[in-house]
């Protein structure tokens, strides 16, 4: 595993290197979008029902075929052992009461002469939902993007879910049937995001696409945007973890390896200010990569990606998180929430010893869809508020619309724009 | 000017002909984007002096100038007549004071086991504000940008405005002053874009990237999505107005051409259900419409896009609202709070006969960036929540990641993620 150290004269540019990961979807990949986008525009389900034969290689007749009903989600639910039934509600449960306390209420004050401002928060009408499949199909992750939806209100939320040679994958089925999502749809690829953006005479039309994909499905949904809302892009997932040296390494090795595990792009990070403990790391990553059932993906993970990062102090290890906007911050420390003040940008911040990333991603109530990339310095975790929106309110009591006319018509000239300053000018009162 | 009826039968398809906006990127536009934003990633400042003086007919020799002086901005300020002036500061004061409500509070819950959840709210680090340059670079939304980001605590706002052939906007400058905007580039098109959003040698990366721009700013941004956030992709301007017949139609004549004088792409619709109060409405337009300055461009507005919609009853006009989502709503009845619950999407709603939309675009305090299109379906009003992001705050207590991790322990191995369950295993209390 890769060891850096702050001091080293060519630490930035080994840490940029480290860091550098660009989604790129070149020419031919934007043309195949852009060709199967105008297609279902085109064609509707027809085209649908021929590109999902073509790519996922199954033998659909009609859109029926690529249809679930609610029976045979509500089957895969009941046919789940006990165990992973009670833990995949109580985690719904868990998610749920969380995401209650991201709903916004609208809000309006009304000013001495009686003009009345304001904000009226809506939920969109229907969402539609991306997960993907195949080996990278999580039960955990419809919840994550379904439950958002539901907690905000949301009418209708719709699923898709490619099964490339017909694989399904009845645990996505059970939690769709639990987050009570409301259609689900066998499709994937561009052809998914292109019936949802612009609807088919089955799929219907939605207001807003969420979920992870490959590149196709990036390229799609940055293409749709405008069309519908689409949250954001997402790259690999990472970790960095920031320890006191105090944390049982073989904890913090496993935290560090169940973000490496996901897939070789995956980036595992540790920064620490004392040296003998990336030592002890270092024997305890030897020592229990070995045992882990997902080994080879990852020991290229940890090679290829994943860093033990030797800092000089507090202030350094702040520096370097607010420089890096992980997805996932652990602050493996006995005092995390002291160093809050000074995070300015994680996707989300896993505090103290106790709180592996691990409990994150299933139940501990926070969305695991979370900003990649250092794109948390500008973007949030999904939330229930990626599933309202916001509608401005402005009621002018006649003397409140006199007052702003005056101010208004003086601008609206000011930019030439004289139709806005006589609108105006006609709610002046004559006393003025 | 159209007169539409919701009982024709072919009343869908028309209002559908009329409704059709796309803002069409062709591959030739996309191909030239690219080639720019390449350019100023590997040549950073010379690429930018070359492209501006290329598109912008500028002999700049270096980026110094294409740099505005805070003592420049004061000067355009202090030489702006009293009137105007004052206008411009009630009207910032005003924005100020409403954005305030928007501003989101960090929060934190804890749990009987003593484990902690919540939301760390902050500010972006530093923003880029587009400003359009030429005939529509409008010192109004120079404040309804800068303010929200001020607002929401972003240390450093960036400005780019192009100034074609040298032509300088000195109003732009007054408001860039006002709304404290820490630095301004005359910088324009998809070289403003990359530069800002990857930096260069003189321009600093910014986080997000907001403001309106023509094709080419608009595909950059839609490239650069990812790398920056990045605003909605704004259409042309739209004003729906629901009458109750009561107001006078001059007044109405006027809102209405308040938005068609914007530009010939804009919008403006009238809805009501009295055949005869839209007579009178086509009477006003007619004896109004020569008077307009910009009569030319409304009037060729009001042809190819406005239209007067007779429908048959309170009912119907919500219905029709809602389907089209407008950019602005102007509710000229006698109570239009009581409408309030049934508009389920409208970028801003103008309440009452005494609000037309004018006062909003200037002073009454909201933003007036506002989702064109059809896209209040799922986006929001510019706003302070666009300038703050959030961090998820998960702090387990001993007991309380001792009971979570019985419930991830299940659900990891469900998804055969065996190092995530064991991470969270190593949490287990003994006594469980």
């Amino acid at each position: 595993m890769n060891r850096l150290d702050s001091r080293d004269a060519n630490f930035t540019q080994q840490l940029d290197a480290l860091l550098a990961w660009e989604g790129v979807s070149d020419a031919a990949v934007q043309t195949r979008v852009l060709d199967i986008i105008a297609a279902v525009r085109a064609e509707g389900d027809a085209a649908v029902v021929r590109l999902s034969n073509q790519f996922d290689q199954l033998s659909a007749v009609s859109m029926a075929d690529l249809s679930v009903s609610p029976e045979r989600l509500k089957q895969a639910y009941d046919s789940l052992p006990t165990a992973e039934r009670e833990a995949l509600t109580q985690a719904a449960e868990r998610i749920r009461r969380y995401h209650a306390h991201q709903v916004q209420e609208s809000w309006q004050y009304t000013e001495a002469d009686g003009t009345v401002l304001g904000q009226q928060v809506t939920p969109l009408d229907r969402v539609g939902i991306y997960v993907p499949g195949g080996k990278a199909s999580y039960p955990s992750s419809v919840l994550m993007n379904a439950l958002p939806a539901k907690v905000a209100g949301v009418a209708e939320v719709i699923m898709v879910v490619p099964t490339p040679r017909g694989e399904v994958n009845e645990l996505v089925f059970a939690a769709a049937h639990l987050a009570e999502v409301d259609r689900v749809f066998t499709l994937g690829g561009a052809q998914a995001v292109a019936a949802l953006a612009y609807g088919t005479e089955s799929v219907p039309r939605v207001d807003k696409i969420v979920g992870p994909g490959n590149i196709y499905v990036a390229t799609a949904k940055r293409q749709v945007f405008g069309q519908v809302g689409i949250d954001m892009i997402a790259g690999p997932s990472e970790i960095l973890i920031y320890c006191d040296g105090q944390t049982d390494p073989d904890w913090i090795a496993m935290d560090l390896f169940s973000q490496a595990e996901h897939d070789e792009l995956a980036q595992s990070l540790l920064i620490a200010h004392d040296a003998a403990y990336l030592d002890a790391m270092e024997a305890s990553i030897a020592r229990l990569l070995p045992t882990l059932e997902r080994e080879a993906i990852a020991r290229v993970s940890l090679r290829d990606r994943g860093a033990l990062i030797l800092v000089a102090d507090e202030a350094e290890a702040l520096a370097l998180i607010n420089r890096i906007a992980p997805e996932h911050l652990e602050l493996s420390v006995a005092d995390p929430q002291a160093l809050l003040p000074a995070i300015r940008h994680a996707g989300a911040i896993f505090m103290g010893r106790h709180t592996p990333e691990a409990l994150g991603d299933y139940c501990a109530g926070p969305n695991h869809v979370l900003p990649t990339s250092g794109t948390a310095r500008f973007s949030s975790p999904l939330g229930v508020y990626d599933f309202q929106k916001r509608s401005s309110l402005i009621g002018c009591s006649p003397q409140g619309a006199s007052t702003l006319a005056a101010v208004a018509s003086v601008l609206a000239r000011g930019e030439g724009l004289t139709a806005h300053a006589r609108s105006a000018e006609y709610r002046l009162l004559p006393n003025k």
